[in-house]
């Protein structure tokens, strides 16, 4: 359901060469080891049956973009000696992510994640719902390390609005009936939200003022919803080989993202997303579907759509101060959505 | 899975009569209504669907029996002028406990639970874990409403405990090699952490002192493993009426409680819950271990136990000033564990 840093490991035909993440992350690198070695640290647990379970969901982690981008947001302000905060701030928000994909995977029955099998493959649904839940917990009890009662809450309502979020997504499936704004509000639930806490805690731990951490609030929240309209377009772009599952899962699935919206918008004549629902998704139609996707400008559409909440991005960190940790959020944007394609 | 405040709605007929609960909670009656309202009010979000559902989850209430021990753990201190931190971390204790019996019930695949509908039984897994962790997040949300980060980590924590003892049940299925402290540890996790974070919370939020807290968590503490072992007894000694579910049911899931323990105890020549267990719980067989658990003397024994705990509950009050709420405090061990039988 979450998009998994997968830009890296899909080579689309028409992607250039991109900079790897781990250059972009050079401001902060040194101290991402401080959030594995946290990370790792959270399967220090008296119960080896836990201890196993919690092993295995980190072992195979993804790349530490929202670590890096609390780490980052910090960077230009009192950092350093705010690290003892940043490092579980940091962690928690790769922790949080990594819970919300355990229940996610558990919804959607899905057998892998990362290449490896979910674990909800291999134990029943309980443990794998307490699993996620005791590493929800984990992470909040990581942000209260902080001791900054904002971040705390803000959070928790993080949370708050990822459930919102998936939701939304589950009630509306097989629904052609959404508006963008729908759109936008899932995909803030489901990636936005999380990479504007990201930033915004880091800011506000490295004590950056009220309107540095807004702008470096609205960077996280427009660098995510970019990040996941690529996501949502690599879909129908990606061969299954590049994805590593089927192409236009989405549409199989009954989750309606941008690329098949601005298909509805420009086809007045007739609804091909109502007539595919309705058809019972057979393959013929499907393949239709994404062919008229694929062909009628929607993509590139999608992704004007995805460079304007990029520039969006960029033109919020006006406030921050210039130096290598702006440089870096620069660039990330163009890693992560520009360069995509 | 969890006991859900029983005890008032089981009339066993050695039972004498017993004071109501309300009567008990006087010295902050008067404060209850709002942690009602402030549950209440956790419905009132945007999103009409997960509005619903969590009004469903809600309307049919428990009886406060944990913002009650919050409210009143903090009324011997500086009660009202920390009332409005009080009021939202009592209604989190309620919460945390509503969230846990949501992913609980998905757990156990339970389809009533305070006599309606339980989540699961009318909506997807995918949307009752969600609504789940919707809940978690909020009450972490009411927690940080109080802005002491103590209660914060303390709340954190205690749902990493209470995962902890579920998973330790789920693994320990139909395992009849169990030690006491294995058991001991469980309703710990189920039970009587959710006690003592709700009495030590109180006692920290209205400014007692270390001492003090620590009274009041230990009170918590062995007051809840007191109710959660009176729980485990009435699973043997209420007929299916009086338990509103079949006798039993811990044994036919394969939870092994303190009366199945210490039978396993005092049989030294053979193992019949091993055997129960090895026979593929045939009605019989059980019928044969719940008689063998109710004449041996092992309810007597297991009640000796819980009265144990409640005794050292009440001790653990001593540097609690006497006055009208550590009198209730006294009353409640009494009306939940004392005159249980």
């Amino acid at each position: 359901m979450h998009r998994d840093d997968r830009p890296s490991a899909v080579h689309h035909p028409a992607m250039t060469e991109r900079q790897p993440w781990s250059e972009l992350f050079g401001p902060i690198a040194a101290d991402l080891p401080a959030v594995d070695r946290t990370l790792q640290g959270v399967k220090d647990v008296p119960f080896p049956l836990l201890a196993d379970l919690i092993g295995h969901v980190l072992s195979k982690s993804g790349k530490k973009l929202r670590p890096a981008l609390t780490l980052l947001a910090g960077r230009p302000f009192a950092y350093q000696s705010n690290l003892h905060r940043l490092i579980p701030m940091a962690s928690a928000m790769e922790l949080l992510h990594t819970a919300t994909l355990v229940h996610d995977d558990m919804v959607d029955d899905a057998a892998t994640r990362r290449g490896q099998s979910t674990l909800n493959s291999f134990v029943s649904r309980g443990a794998t719902v307490l699993v996620g839940d005791y590493l929800f917990a984990k992470s909040a009890d990581l942000v209260a390390e902080t001791e900054n009662v904002r971040v705390m809450t803000l959070f928790a309502r993080t949370l708050m609005t990822i459930c919102d979020g998936e939701l939304h997504q589950l009630f509306a499936s097989f629904n052609w009936k959404q508006s963008r704004d729908e759109y936008y509000h899932r995909i803030n639930g489901k990636t936005a939200s999380v990479f504007s806490t990201s930033t915004e805690s880091g800011a506000t731990l490295a004590e950056a003022s009220p309107e540095q951490i807004a702008a470096l609030r609205d960077y996280g929240y427009n660098l995510g919803m970019a990040f996941q309209i690529v996501d949502d377009i690599l879909d129908y772009v990606g061969s299954e080989a590049e994805l590593g599952k089927p192409a236009a899962s989405d549409l199989r699935n009954g989750t309606v993202t941008l690329p098949a919206l601005l298909l509805m918008e420009r086809m007045t004549d007739r609804n091909p997303i109502k007539e595919l629902f309705e058809s019972g998704r057979n393959d013929q139609t499907l393949a239709d579907t994404v062919a008229l996707i694929r062909e009628t400008g929607v993509i590139e559409d999608s992704f004007a759509v995805a460079q304007e909440f990029s520039r969006k991005a960029i033109a919020a960190l006006d406030p921050v101060p210039d130096g290598e940790a702006k440089t870096a959020l620069i660039g990330l944007v163009d890693a992560l959505v520009v360069r995509s394609f």
